[in-house]
């Protein structure tokens, strides 16, 4: 086992194109006005022709970039993604193509909005080992190109992008970042689910695979979140011996404003100590954590004590606790 | 750190319909004496109306059984497949459903054809932290649903089918199963893919994800697993001070007849130390590896020093030595 595995680098990456409410309006019957009222959400990013690998090629170039590590000294990448470049390779492989990341192993996880949290215990748990000294950990979803553009009750919601970490093993016991964990998976296949592939019916009797569109019920999502996601919080700190009060920030998928605005409330804790890029992002699905952990650690604002909770289709979620106290020392 | 993690149990599942090569050349221009002679497969099962989940909790249940452990008991469940269910929720919280575990988290692996390796090394990485008894680690395939059916040269070599283990944490050093083990990605996207999904061109302009067929340049990749994976077999021994002779079994990846064969030359051992289950079920992706496992431990064959060799899209390839000498004490 290793002493410590820090916090390296983050990095995140939207894609150009912003496509506003009043553009999605254009195109199905919703409004600024509504979709600003019900979901907070004022801009979102579309990767056109862009796919989930290069939005998280160019987070990985930043990383490698912030934390002064060149690709070959990576060992593993892992991407959390709902939106992979392709069933197969996993788009991680191919992220490691675009950095040249010559020595690294590379893998996929599947965890829908709770990607990254799990994702980033699994490359905590690979670093602990004591064998490996660098893995990149990205979030990133083209969630644009799996929305049914007829469903005005989806789709407002999505944006596109990628965020992510480097992480280092090292010596400095003060350096180390990861402090408790819980990961929890509730299966309810049927609220929300994307993509989905049917089985043949018949021996060969077609010659073609197909799939469905993005699809969720916001009420039930919405309802389940409030009934799991403030409760797991409280647990789960007060197992591991911490109080709400002691967090410097809290950063939960990106699901709505309305949603993380409840959350706040459950906990009686104020707004301004969670991330809020689902604003002008909208939704990544599994990017929205890894994207608030850069923008948090980018400002001013002081990380220190950090609470990161996914939470999505699965049901999957989990919270891990980050100390950020000498993050970039 | 916990003392050991064991193989507490093994288990596979085929869904019924068996597929003989003289109907595939009813529907597409081959016949029975080529894929005999080319792939030296004779059969293989299909899915029908049964999806990677039922093939994986079929699965799940037979490992339940034997390690005489109730659902309930279950940490953790990991699913490699690239045949998934759906892109999201994952198939590891549909199998997790589908076998009532209550207390579990899960999530997918993506890593091809190495994918049951990559995942069986993750998810010794969580039992060894030591905060988790019991993980279930399956690997299952719905392939038929991907191929294109007027694409004689892939469609032949597949099959459908879910092989997986049980692992446990003990405190008996003697029944520790993992000895070493080393995982690699040498990107070549371009060689294996299926189910490509790209990102849209412009705004809203297309209003449903699409995915194409399973795709292998088959010349392609026989030429790069000889020229990479009889090496990296040797390398791998020998970096852990073992040697080929030393070795009572050899699972490798299922790919085809022919491809098992050339390796047992490259490595000059006999062809009866290597698993060879292709022949029966055809090429079933990530789950070859633990059908293999399976059947050699239920066999009369001692399986012993026991080498798993994965091989497949992304590049991604690997091996996990496992010490079975106790398995079943």
């Amino acid at each position: 086992m290793v002493k410590s595995v820090k916090l390296a680098a983050t990095a995140h990456y939207v894609p150009e194109r912003v496509v506003t409410n009043d553009e999605l309006s254009n195109v199905m019957e919703t409004s600024d006005e509504w979709i600003k009222r019900h979901t907070g959400i004022e801009t979102r990013h579309y990767a056109l022709r862009e796919n989930t690998s290069d939005l998280c090629a160019k987070t990985a170039l930043k990383l490698l970039k912030e934390a002064k590590i060149s690709a070959d000294e990576i060992d593993l990448i892992i991407v959390a993604t709902i939106t992979p470049d392709a069933l197969t390779p996993s788009t991680a492989s191919l992220v490691q193509q675009k950095i040249s990341a010559t020595k690294a192993f590379s893998f996929d996880i599947s965890a829908a909005c709770a990607g990254f949290v799990f994702a980033l215990s699994t490359a905590e748990k690979f670093l602990r080992q004591g064998k490996f000294k660098h893995a990149i950990v990205i979030a990133g979803e083209v969630n644009s190109k799996m929305m049914d553009f007829k469903d005005r009750t989806s789709t407002v919601f999505f944006g596109d992008g990628a965020g992510g970490v480097l992480l280092s093993t090292c010596e400095e016991a003060a350096q180390e970042a990861f402090v408790a964990e819980k990961l929890v998976t509730t299966p309810a296949p049927e609220v929300i689910h994307s993509g989905r592939i049917p089985a043949m019916t018949e021996v060969c009797s077609e010659s073609y695979p197909n799939l469905d569109a993005f699809y969720q019920n916001g009420h039930a999502v919405f309802d389940f979140v409030i009934s799991k996601v403030p409760q797991h919080i409280k647990d789960f700190l007060y197992a591991n011996k911490f109080k709400l009060s002691e967090l410097d920030s809290i950063i939960t998928h990106q699901a709505n404003l309305r949603l993380i605005e409840r959350i706040a409330k459950e906990l009686s804790l104020p707004l301004k100590l969670f991330a809020q890029n689902v604003v002008y992002y909208g939704n990544t699905s599994s990017a929205g954590i890894p994207i608030g952990l850069d923008l948090v650690l980018k400002s001013k604002y002081k990380a220190g004590l950090t609470l990161l909770t996914g939470f999505g289709a699965g049901l999957s979620y989990g919270s891990i606790l980050l100390d950020l106290s000498h993050f970039g020392e």
